[in-house]
């Protein structure tokens, strides 16, 4: 046997031994102290504070669960396949994340509601940087992908004047409940597009009538819903990202009202005031002037945007880490 | 276009929208709520509490934390990392459990000390099943990989009443810190053995004596220990796995006393109780009838071996449960 080892990894860091003595332990409660304690030679008061939390609830999780060593070892390989199954188009771990409901409360502390400004939720995996530009109007998906539906309103601050010039933009399903990027032979994207608002902050657009959908469910996090007994369903929403200098950021969704899967999201990520009404035109005339190419009918969404400026956004996150 | 899908995973799984209609968000405490309320849906007790704990603990920990959309990205390209380095041969999620001490808390939990019994500790990543049997007095260890350990001593039970035939598997690095299977050209097992106690549950064997080593440090949960400023190394230590029908399996190790990183074990496996002296023995007959090859030193370490009963086991886990 030669003195080379295979694992090229058996090097030790650049840290010594601590100077304070531990004690060692006897019991399981010297081993969450001991582990708090080690943790205190971190200099930076962030990530002390985000370890020092960790350890003690993920100690108190195993604790009050009794966890015993063989469920132990079940999540080791549940995350081992979680990290597995990520690959460049697949983040299996935000999906994880998305259904235990961590991604939907770090979306609600980091983006807490302003007075009137609409909500934030999930951004979802599906955003892509490559939507075309679009013009007032213009349809975000190609024929035949689904029911039309007319999105309208204006872009506001939280004291109802305009935000000319915010770049809004959307994405959403087809009505098979795929988003472009799940096709194999995607050329160019589709039911998706970026547009300005205008000079009194109105917008308008073409779209289809969004879809329920579930999220994919061949993979760990898949059997994880069906061991909690939870479907993996996403109501029907249309997502809008909206910006504009001087606000910020808006990624939100939003979710016609009536779905069966709205008070169940599998992720999180409906909230109340993202629940909106479609109402149905039926009039040859104004289908045709909107650019619908078919029929007489199509859905009309109207729906304004209200963002905050940083400072509203920071005052208000400031006020709930107080709460 | 085409009509299917790249990837095949948008399938609905068999369960339904609960019948309970949960309220929609407008604030944090909601999402949590809901996520618990989702998971009453479970009907195995066992699965359910776990997933309530861990929910809550979760939920917990990002608010105190007031977890940023940063940080829990960080976190999610870290899991995902670290679920990569995972090999047949490489364990990195368990390395992570280890030096966060939740595999020595699980360990503790599901192991709890019984009367006068020996402690368990972490089996760690390094045993085989290939070890070769040995006899009485044999050497686990081929002749170079470092300085003469003579181990023996007897197998009781916690009345101190001999246990013949008990099955001893016992492991350690070479003198450099690496276990045999670290080297690329392993074509046999070294520095690890099987051996019986006899009819009065006496045991001994000859080995090395152990060095302090690092744990990997070249992977995510290395960079993870350099973020935390820790140091990655474990003190000495033999490893010892001990059966024997109507008892409790024991695994454990025993520690060197004098080791530097002993108070501050990267992966907290030491126990005050496994901490051990090792005698220095200086007779050059003494060391050619235990059988070592050369000179006329070898540090000899005295040690028995009290098995607990299951019932015993049992006992002291609810005990420890009702604490």
């Amino acid at each position: 046997m030669s003195e080379s080892p295979s694992v090229k990894h058996a090097v030790k860091n650049q840290f010594d031994a601590p100077e304070k003595e531990l004690p060692l332990p006897e019991g399981p409660d010297v081993i969450t102290r001991n582990a708090i304690a080690l943790n205190s030679l971190n200099p930076d008061p962030r990530s002390k504070l985000i370890f020092d939390n960790l350890i003690r609830h993920l100690h108190e999780f195993v604790r009050e669960t009794q966890l015993t060593t063989d469920e132990w070892m079940t999540a080791i390989q549940f995350l081992t396949a979680t990290g597995q199954t990520c690959t460049p188009i697949r983040q299996e771990f935000i999906l994880l994340s998305d259904v235990l409901g961590v991604s939907a409360l770090v979306d609600a502390l980091n983006n807490p509601t302003v007075g009137n400004s609409t909500q934030s939720t999930v951004l979802g995996p599906f955003f892509t940087e490559d939507a075309a530009d679009l013009t007032s109007g213009d349809s975000i998906a190609s024929e035949g992908k689904g029911s039309y539906l007319y999105v309208t309103g204006r872009v506001v601050d939280t004291a109802g004047r305009p935000i000319p010039n915010a770049t809004i933009e959307t994405w959403e399903t087809d009505d098979h409940g795929f988003y472009d990027t799940q096709y194999a032979d995607r050329d160019h994207p589709d039911c998706r597009g970026r547009l300005k608002s205008d000079v009194n902050g109105a917008y308008a657009f073409r779209a289809v009538v969004p879809v329920a959908y579930p999220i994919p469910g061949d993979g760990p996090v898949g059997q994880l819903l069906e061991k909690m007994h939870r479907h993996n369903m996403r109501p029907a929403h249309l997502h809008m990202m909206v910006e504009a200098e001087g606000f910020q950021k808006l990624i939100t969704s939003f979710y016609p009202e009536g779905d069966k899967w709205i008070a169940s999201d599998a992720v999180f990520g409906v909230k109340k005031s993202l629940v909106v009404k479609l109402r149905t035109v039926d009039d040859e005339n104004e289908a045709r002037s909107k650019g619908f190419a078919k029929g007489s009918t199509f859905k009309l969404l109207e729906q304004d945007i209200v963002l905050a400026s940083p400072e509203e956004t920071q005052r208000a996150r400031e006020s709930l880490s107080k709460a």
